[in-house]
This record gives C-alpha cells, structure tokens and sequence, in this order.
C-alpha cells in the first residue's frame, strides 16, 4: 500500500520532522517529499509519499484518524491522505468542439489516465457519436438562458447519483454557475484558449489577432465564481506570426489545449495540486 | 550594392511581376523576397533585398525617383528604400536597471549589431559609468513631473543634434510623451516586462505573482501614444513556478528582456519590420 | 480554383519575374509567394499560391503542359503542380503504440486532415479496434525475419492497389526496406522519438535516461535508406530533470511525438516540404 | 546563519526524520528541503537549507563535526556543509569569442552572481581589454601542442596561489587535460554549443546545418576526461529553419551559450548540483 499525503499549515519549526517520524512509527518508508514555504501568507505545503509495503495490515482509516489526531490537530493543519487504489471519478463536459475530448479519451483507452469516467455532459448532440465510439454514456442536456438553472439541477443529480470526484470543462462553452461550483471547490478543471490573464473571455483567439501579439497561449485553472479568474494549474504558449490567419490561431490553439488541460488532469489525478489564496502550488 | 525595398500597397494582381521587373531592368537581381497580405484590410506587403553589384555605376537616389515614379505611385504603394553601407544611429535611454544596457552594449562592441550609438540618456546618474566602461556619451537627464516638459525638450534637441534614426528604451522607466512619440512614429522601441496585453503598466512582475501564473513573459513594442499598447514586434516568455519569489521573478525576466529586446532591435535594425494597423509584419 | 506550384532549380536572375508574369499571362493571381536560395548548392526554391477563380475555363493539365514549356525547361526546373482539389491518400503504418494512430485519426475525423486513409497496415494485431472504432480498413501483416520480404510485397500491392500518395509510420517499429522506400522517396513519414541526430536507433528514451539529458526531443522526418537518417521535417523538445524515470521520459515523449508527426503530416498534405541534399526547405 | 547541506548515501528508511531532528536539536529551523532517490542506483539525494538566526553562537566547524559523528558515517553519507557567507572563488577560461565573457562579467558587476573572480586566463590576447573594462586580471598564456604541458602547469599554479573553488570555460576552445580535471573533479563547468549528445566535438553548428536540424542547442557540463561527455547541468533549445545560414546559426547560438553558461554557473554557485554516475541532480 502506498499513500499520499498532502498538507498545508502555518508555518512553524519542526512539521517535517513531526511527520516523517510519524509515518516511521506507522512502519511507513517516506518515499517522496516536497514542501514549498508561502513566506507571504506564512504557510507551510508539503506533498509525501510513503510505502507501506511491509506491513500487511495497514489501514488507511486508522491511519487517517491518528495522524489527525497526532499531527494534523496539534499543527493546525488541514491535510488530505489517499492511498493508491482509490480511482477516482471524473465527469466529462463538453459543447461542439472535439479536440481535448477525443485527447482524455485516448489517453483514458491507452491506460494512460488512472480515471473512471462514468458520463460525459453536453449542451449540444454533436459529440454523442465519439461518446458512443469510447462506450462512454452521454447525456445531451441543453442550456438555454431559461432552462439553465433547471439544466444545472440535472446535471447536479448525475454527478451525485454516480458520485462524482471532479469536473473537466473540456471546451464547454457554458459558464458554470456557483450551484455548481461549491459543491465542487478546487474540483472543476476548465481550459480556456489563452494566456491568462491576457484574453479573459470570449473569442481569445480573436482578440489575440487583434492585438497583434507574437505568441498564444492556452490556460488550464480550477473554476471559481469569478470568470476566468481561478488558480491556474498550467499554462503553455506557441509562437504566431503576421501569417497566420484567425484560423491558423485556432488550429494552432488547439493542440495547446489538449496539451495543456491532459497535465492539469494529470496533475490533479496525482494530488499534485494544492490550492491556496487562489494560487496553485503544484508538486510536479 | 545591395538594396532592400519595404512595401506595401492596397492588395491587387501583379504586384510582384511589376516590381521584380523593375529591379531587372534596373541591373539587378532579385536575392530574398517575402511578401504578405492581410486580408482583412486588403494590404499587401513585401520585403525584396537585389544585388547591383554588376553595376557599378548604381546611383540609389535615382533609382528611388525613378521606383516612385514607375511604380510606387501607379500602385498607390508606400516604400523604403534602403542600401547596405546606410548605418542607422540609435539613441538609448535607460534608468536605473543595467541588464538590457550591458546586453545592447556587449553587442555593439562585439560588432553583432550594425549601428551606431551617438550617446545614451538617463534620467538617473546610475549608469554614467557603464557608458564610460563602453565609451559612450551620457547625459544625465533628470525627470520629474515638474521637469518632465523640459527634460523632454533637452532630449529632442540632442536626438536632432545627432540627426538619431530612432530610439531604445531599455528599462526606461518613464512614459515618453506625445511630444516625442510624434517625432519617432514607429521608431521608438520599448522593452515591456510582460507578455503584453497581461500585465500592462507598472510593476507586472509582482502582478503576475498575485495572479499565480505559471509563465512569464517580456514585450518588446513600438511606443504609441497608448500605454503598452503599441505595435508588437517581439515576445518570449519563460516557466515558474510556486517555488520561485517574486525575485526569482524578476532575475528570471531579466534574461527574458535581454533577449526580447536585442531581438527587436536587430529586427529592426535590418529593415525587417514594417507597421500597419497597430501591428507589425515581421519578414524574418 | 487555386494552385500551388514548388520549384527547385539552379540560381540565376529573372525567376520570379518569369514565373509571376507566366501566372498573370493565364489569369491568374499569385496570392502567396515564398522562396529560398541554396547559397551552398546555388538552388533557387519556390512554393507560389495562384487563384484562378476568375478563369472558368481553366485546365490544370494544359496549365502544366505549358508551364512546363514554357518556364521549368528553360529554367533546368523540377516543378510539382497541384489544385486544391486534389485529395491525397495517406496509408498508416502502425505496430504496438496507439498514442500518435488516435491523434492522427482524430484529426482527421475532425476534418483537420484533408486526406483519404485507405487503410491502416499493421504487424500487430492490437490496434485493429481503433481501426475499427474509426472505420478505417485494417491489414494485419506479421513481420518475421523470414517473412519480411513477403509482408512488404504485400504491403506493396496494398499500397498500389488503392494508389497511395504517401506513408506514415505511426510508430511502426520496423526498419522499412529499400523495396518499398524507392518505390515513395520522400514520400514516408516517420516519427522518430529522440532529437535527432541524437540517440539513432532502438531504446532512445532509455539512451536518453542513461546521458542524463535535460531535454528530450522527437522529429519527424522522410525515411531514406540510411536509419534515421533522412531530411528531417519537424522537430519540437520538452524539458525533463533527474526526478523523472524513463517511464516519464516515455509518457512526455509520446506527447512530443504526436504533436510533431501531426505537424509533419500537415506540412507534406499542404505540399510545404521540399526535399534537397537529404535536408528539406519548409515554407510554413 | 543559513546552511546548505547537499547529501547522498545509499537509500533507506528514515533519513529524513534523522537529518530533521539533528538540526532541529542544533537549534534550527529547516527553511527548504528537497530530495531525490534514485532507484536504479538505490542512492538518496537531499538539499537542505536550514535558518540558525536565533543562535547566535552557532560555529560551522562544530556543527559540522557533529554531523558527520551522529549523521553522515551512520549513514553511510557524503555531504558537503556550506554557509551563506561562503563567497567561492570562480577562475574565467576564455579563447576569443566574447559573448559569454560579456555576460558573465556583466552579471558578476550587476551583483547577480555572488561569487569572487580573481582572474581569467586566455590562450590569445584579443579578450585583454574586456578583462580590463571591467577590472578583472587577466592572464595570456598561449597554447600550442608542444607547450600545452607547461602552459597548464602555469595555470594551476594561478589556480592554486588564488585558492580558486571552481573553474568556467566560456568559450575556451581548447581541451583541458586530466592533469587540470583531476584536481577540480566536477568543477570545472563547460559550455558546448550543440544539444549534447548530438554534435560531440568542433564545429557543431556546421555539423547541425549540414544535418539539416530545426532546432539548435547548447549544453553547459561538468568537465570529465571524456570529451563533451561529462554530467549535463543544463540545456537549452531555439528553433531553426531553412532560411537560416551556418552565420545565422551561429548568432543564434551566442545567445543560447550566454543564457546556459549563467544558469549553470548559477546553479552551481547556490549549490543545487550533485554529481552521480556522470549524471546530475539538480534541486532548482
């Protein structure tokens, strides 16, 4: 059995220490540790790996509630444990374009995303045929700016019904409303097609071209209320010129979207991701 | 002698045919052409270096006339006509940071640039010695708001003096006014430590840090009237992460500001950039 | 209808001239123009984009007929001439890996590709569902020592029965021989997953790993007799540290390689690519 | 008081509680801590940089003596222990070229390299004058193959008289002997302008243009007796086309060289290096 833990806490003499002790008692091998220091917010991060291998009757309950008890309580720490059996279950969003679906849904037929994806949720039709060609269960349900309040309530009930652990917006083009978002705080991965925070918005690309700038960008960030604004988890960029057209933008962009959301999702599937002050400190 | 032609005109059949053999009546041949069109405004552009070394009596001056005539003015085109032994003069204006001066100097002196530097202006004494390690002239230039307008005149009257080409500012951290702006259309090259349009203004390293990007970038930009809004001629941009400072941030740009800005110059200085809409055709 | 014309031949004056006045003489409009010169080998290269739409009457086989008349046999030129209507058929060469057959399948179901895939060759069985799952015809043809020289008999009637324009070899570990290579020079894609000309041959990212290389890179290239050998077309890189295990240079590397076959693919399809001295001229 | 501790040893349980507690029993606080372990080697890596603000007497000959008692031969560990008063000692080899002199010395002038330079040395004159400007001592000791024995005898006693800690040859065409390397065994820091292992030897950027590569490298390196094949710090990476000429090639690569040679010499001023199996670890 390996764990993973992940911790943040103020900042204070002595947490590894603590820690890496404790996992020792426990019979644990620290295989893996980093820790970063926010010196601005005082805060203390640290991401550890431990093996349980040699002990045979390990359980990850009784782990959890003495290193709550022990650690997490006395350093005021808020933490989260996993063990590595534990898939997680991801839900699919999506509008019309297909690129970053068809990228999650090979690399989930490749084994290469340790994932379960029980559905996938489109505003439009467009996509079922790849949903059905990957034998995933798609549901059509549209948004218009009458019935989103009602789509949303659907879309809530399937999430809970199949016990959903995260959302990826691959290209859904719909703003996610706050019903939504609090029940999943840090949980919702949305790509969006620029270089944030240049282009909030609609039609990036466009605005990209207009501008005239010499390199474009995709951005992949946890959704929060405000548009565009959550922790980003990871970025990339690819140079244009006074060549390319609009088109060329968007062809080029969507290669960096793929990219780019398939790490954000990599990362949050390893716990790699930890959010703070609306920042991400990621373990890579 | 080698000539190097920039165009451009409304878009229209022919342009080439007419202008490639104009050059080959004249004696010459055609060694390098680009050419662009941007099809949202209609405008055709193109970059055309010939060889008249066969022709030893080639006189520019006529050959200009007489490109007007036959077919600058028939194709309602606007045109530069450059030789080769024509050495631009660069004036640079700096404050306190040294990275892009050092840079920009070590280039000169190693002959990697094709250009003379008649002097450097400061609003601050900092760098006074850097030009004298370089032997350049320095004028210290203090500017405050209430000497901004004089301070401003002083520059002219030694860009005049000098008969400059056009102007770099390399971490000039002062907003040069219309007054000059309006002398130097599109000959005025700032280096902006963003990737433009993020982070506009004053102080984008500490804004990029709140905003927890995973990338930063730097801007190089013809200056216009509007803050960091001018015509783009150069990007790059480098990856952070949590783990790095704010200072990290800025040693990191740094190298990013050299970069971006020596490239931009040297674009420049070989008559590769041309300016339509608020943006740049770069024939790299 | 809009054409597309590649020209090598050797370097003398009047070129463009003659070729942008032969197009204006049958209608045409040169709406791209891009060229290169050799100095090393004193070879002019051309890529040129004509719009004929005024001409109804145009005919593409007369238009050669002439042109090869009238401009590539004066000029010493080797010429290719294409319309956009011409769809090029593509077959696919794949072994085990299905990262790079998904992206490319993707692709072209998007309609990002304009090609026809035939059918997809294998000396596997394990990707037939893919093929399945995206309609394509699949051929199964074990490779053995032994049976080399028949599987690519059969490889090659496949190919000229359904007259195949070019290959890709989606990672197919095979060393293809020269039977088939002479029959499509310059015409098969490979991928290759390494920086070439670094790490030739089997295992690179094991090479890699062992060299304790910060980068690690993919290209893609046209196959010729000698392995890895050939004009290289695109080639792209991402960073990896000593935190990373080969299997992580491995799960990076197939990102690298999908994006950049891709790429390749594009460039060939848009007839960007020329081939000269075993080093390709790309007018992207 | 900062310290730095670097450390491997063979990997086992409970190093990290171990290293934690002897500093936290020494009366400081473990500010940064990253590790690394190696499982093809089974060798444990860690960096440590611990804050002993609050004791004032702190002495670094006992800390270390302790460590080594209670820490380092339990373990089985090598270690080196530094503080951040330690300002080491940097010798310049330099040839003819002057773009990573320029760089370095610009940085070492600007504060951004804390480091002492007590000369640089040269087998030709031409650098003289820049080791002038900035006021560096500056030493020709020419080379040729007869007095290549007497000429490094010469310079490891300048090496030895000014106790220099390590060695950096920007640009220094020539190959230093075991006689050198020996006594600065990963100390010596190298800059190859190829992506390494691509281009071993002279004249890379010919060889990559006749290769016909898209992207161009540099590699900074740690000297061993193996040409070009010592443990790789750091490497970058710029894109290249057909248009480009071997001169092109090699203005692109100056800028390469110049941002590798400083991030190594960077790396290796804060410590983040470690050397095994001529490989690196590098905690950045």
């Amino acid at each position: 059995m390996k764990t993973t833990i992940l911790i943040n806490c103020p900042d204070q003499a002595g947490i590894i220490y603590a820690v890496t002790g404790f996992i020792q008692k426990k019979g644990g091998n620290v295989i893996y540790l980093d820790q970063h220091v926010d010196k601005q917010a005082n805060v203390f991060f640290m991401r550890l790996e431990s093996d349980f291998n040699g002990k045979a009757e390990f359980s990850i309950s009784s782990f959890r509630t003495e290193f709550v008890k022990a650690i997490a309580v006395p350093y005021h720490m808020k933490c989260s444990i996993y063990t590595d059996d534990m898939v997680p279950k991801m839900a699919l969003f999506v509008s019309k374009y297909n690129h970053c679906l068809y990228d999650l849904l090979s690399r989930y037929k490749s084994g290469e995303l340790q994932v379960d994806i029980p559905f996938i949720i489109s505003n439009h039709s467009d996509l079922g045929d790849i949903a059905e060609q990957f034998s995933i269960p798609f549901y059509h349900i549209p948004v218009t700016k009458e019935t989103k309040s009602k789509a949303e309530e659907k879309q809530l009930n399937l999430l809970k019904e199949q016990q959903v652990d995260f959302l990826v917006l691959a290209r859904y083009m719909q703003i996610v409303s706050e019903k939504i978002v609090n029940h999943y705080p840090n949980k919702i991965i949305n790509i969006h097609h620029s270089f944030l925070p240049a282009f909030v918005g609609a039609k990036p690309y466009h605005a990209a071209f207009e501008r005239g700038v010499k390199i474009i960008g995709a951005t992949s960030h946890y959704i929060t209320e405000d548009l565009d604004a959550g922790p980003i988890i990871e970025q990339d960029v690819t140079t244009v010129s006074h060549s390319h057209t609009i088109n060329d933008f968007i062809a080029k962009g969507r290669d960096l979207e793929k990219i780019v959301l398939a790490r954000a999702v990599k990362l949050h599937l390893q716990r790699k991701t930890m959010v703070y002050n609306n920042k991400t400190v990621i373990f890579a």
